[in-house]
């Protein structure tokens, strides 16, 4: 009941037989206010889904009234019909909350390029239904009725100073820098402006969702939405936004424990870097490493890979004098052999220490190991 | 006997131990003149292994007598040990052949971070007696005694006007743009200057090898060298070149059908871009994504995983005007889905076609499927 667990928010969950499973796909987060202050930020990918077409040019005045969201179908590569559908949508949640359709955000997670009438349908003909149940204890339906190939919920909160943040997420996969096949919905009491929130927002973001690389890939419907009902004390932004960063690495850690076929969660922490820039950019280049990757599902403290892919990043090191260690025990010195390998436990969490002894900064990523079982998920033609 | 099908070339393939298994480990190519001109690329990593920090400088003066290439250890992140066994390997080939050990090429490939004492003895006390057994007949020897985890030796021959050229290859992992784990040795009699033979080189490399993908993942050894005894014909810079990026362009399918794991040849063709350069880019980023190359695994004709990667490029295209087509079936016209993807029939190749719309341009990038095998390859401790 996270998002609901603020006060101003109701929200629902339930199943309108978009996924064949019969479990529930389609929820709603509605903002009873005062205020219906938000911000919203989107997958930068130039291939967006109808409803990211949708929701980004109406959330840049910083309004959001109600958040309707599906799961089982993407919306995405639809054309014009796709886009009619996400419109039809809005329209049938404003009618229902009473409110202007530009105010509804519209999110979609699922199969990509499909989507006909019966889905249209579906959709429109729930939206009354839905709305009529949300409520204060609606919040765990919605963040359950928001997933796919998820295997768990994801919920955070956190008390701020007079006022309440809590969030949903979902993705299992296809988790990249710069979003991923993830729609976060984040409610907080909190008076804050627009523009409080959105600075807020891209703080918080690009220190936790946008340094989770899964797979590499990147998605086409991506969504993180901050909503905020006002409903509680004025915050201090410094202190909200450290919150906020809180809340949305909670919520990326999940996602990254859930990613699909993934064996073990993986943290890399590149030091000693010119910048923070730079030190991402490298654990960005060692995080997509297939061999990197295969070497970790195998409990391989293969260090030769990871500075292999080290010196694939555009950052300022020393190539001669890189170290590397796993789980603690420094396996490589100054670009060489250093302890034995032999010494390297292994459990669930590998941690991967890169020091480019170069400067002051840091920064970690988030990823996993590519499995069997990575392949068996992603190789079959319904998923 | 490729590369001494070419007059001037003497070769030798011998088993030194490096490899546990007793296969052949040890090879060189002597150029007999009259004329030692060369070229070579190598790999852009950061992080180079000690033989190219070796042979780089050495060969910018457009001379090579002779390339010495081991197989089962890379000499990669060694230290100033590993340098000083390059350097001395080099001098014991100088010594044997005759020649300036600034005039020998060395290459390393295998294990990274592997290569002691062991290794310098074998390959130093191994040079006499593979120097004194190069002959005419020897490439085949050679060719064999350059694989790691290749299933089969990999050569080519091609003749020009008055002239040969031969090659051989090594690599079956690890290729990616700006060069794979790849060692490729070029002989031709052709007589050309070292600017031609590099401005050859670069070009043919730019649309052969540069644009393999097999796994994103890039070589710390990768090596290309391009060896001219001047023994036969004056040749036509562009007749040679055209030549040149042929043999490239075969040697560089065998290693793409030799791929660790794959059980598909993919072959991504971008068409409509503004420039060649975007029809690369976009091909790149489809070839990297694990869901594309899982979906292919699984022939699954996925072309909402192509667009979601199409639109990570970097490159000039409508989003909403994109074409795909599997095995000449148009499953998506204008970012929507178009013929029933049931239709598309699988076999070992798999031809993706992406219509960008925009222009003229348009090039082929060469991958393979993500697979059981090969996560099973490389998640093994010992490869």
């Amino acid at each position: 009941m996270s998002v609901t667990a603020v006060p101003g928010f109701r929200a629902a969950g339930t199943s309108v037989g978009i996924k064949p499973t019969g479990k529930k796909d389609f929820a709603v987060v509605i903002n009873d206010g005062p205020s219906m202050n938000a911000a919203a930020v989107y997958t930068s990918n130039k291939c967006k889904a109808n409803p990211v077409k949708w929701s980004q040019p109406r959330t840049s005045d910083g309004q959001v009234r109600a958040a309707i969201i599906n799961s089982g179908c993407a919306n995405c590569f639809t054309g014009d019909f796709g886009f009619e559908t996400t419109k039809l949508t809005a329209h049938a949640v404003a009618d229902a909350v009473g409110c202007n359709a530009d105010d509804v955000l519209v999110c979609s997670t699922g199969l990509i390029g499909t989507g006909g009438e019966d889905f249209r349908s579906r959709l429109v003909e729930g939206v009354p239904g839905l709305v009529e149940s949300a409520s204060a204890e609606g919040g765990s339906d919605a963040a359950e009725a928001i997933l796919t190939t998820d295997s768990v919920s994801k919920e955070a909160l956190a008390e701020g100073t007079g006022y309440t943040i809590g969030a949903m997420a979902k993705g299992a996969g296809m988790l990249a820098p710069s979003l991923a096949t993830m729609i976060v919905v984040i409610t907080t009491d909190a008076k804050l402006s627009p523009e409080q929130l959105d600075r807020a927002l891209r703080s918080a973001t690009a220190k936790s969702f946008d340094r989770l690389d899964s797979d590499g890939c990147q998605s086409t419907n991506d969504t993180v939405a901050l909503l905020s009902s006002g409903a509680g004390a004025e915050a201090d932004e410094a202190e909200f936004t450290a919150l906020l960063t809180e809340v949305c690495t909670d919520l990326a850690r999940q996602l990254m424990a859930d990613a699909e076929g993934a064996a073990h969660d993986v943290e890399i922490t590149v030091t000693g870097a010119v910048s923070e820039d730079d030190a991402v950019e490298v654990g960005r280049a060692v995080s997509r490493s297939n061999l990197v990757k295969t070497a970790l599902a195998g409990e391989d403290p293969n260090w030769g890979r990871v500075l292999a892919q080290v010196g694939t990043a555009d950052a300022k090191f020393d190539p001669e004098n890189l170290d590397v260690s796993f789980n603690g025990v420094q396996v490589c010195r100054a670009t060489a052999p250093h302890e034995d390998a032999a010494k390297v436990k292994f459990g669930r969490t590998i941690t991967i220490e890169i020091n480019l002894n170069s400067g002051q900064a840091e920064a970690t990523i988030f990823t996993n190991d590519l499995t069997h079982e990575y392949v068996t998920e992603n190789s079959s033609a319904a998923s």
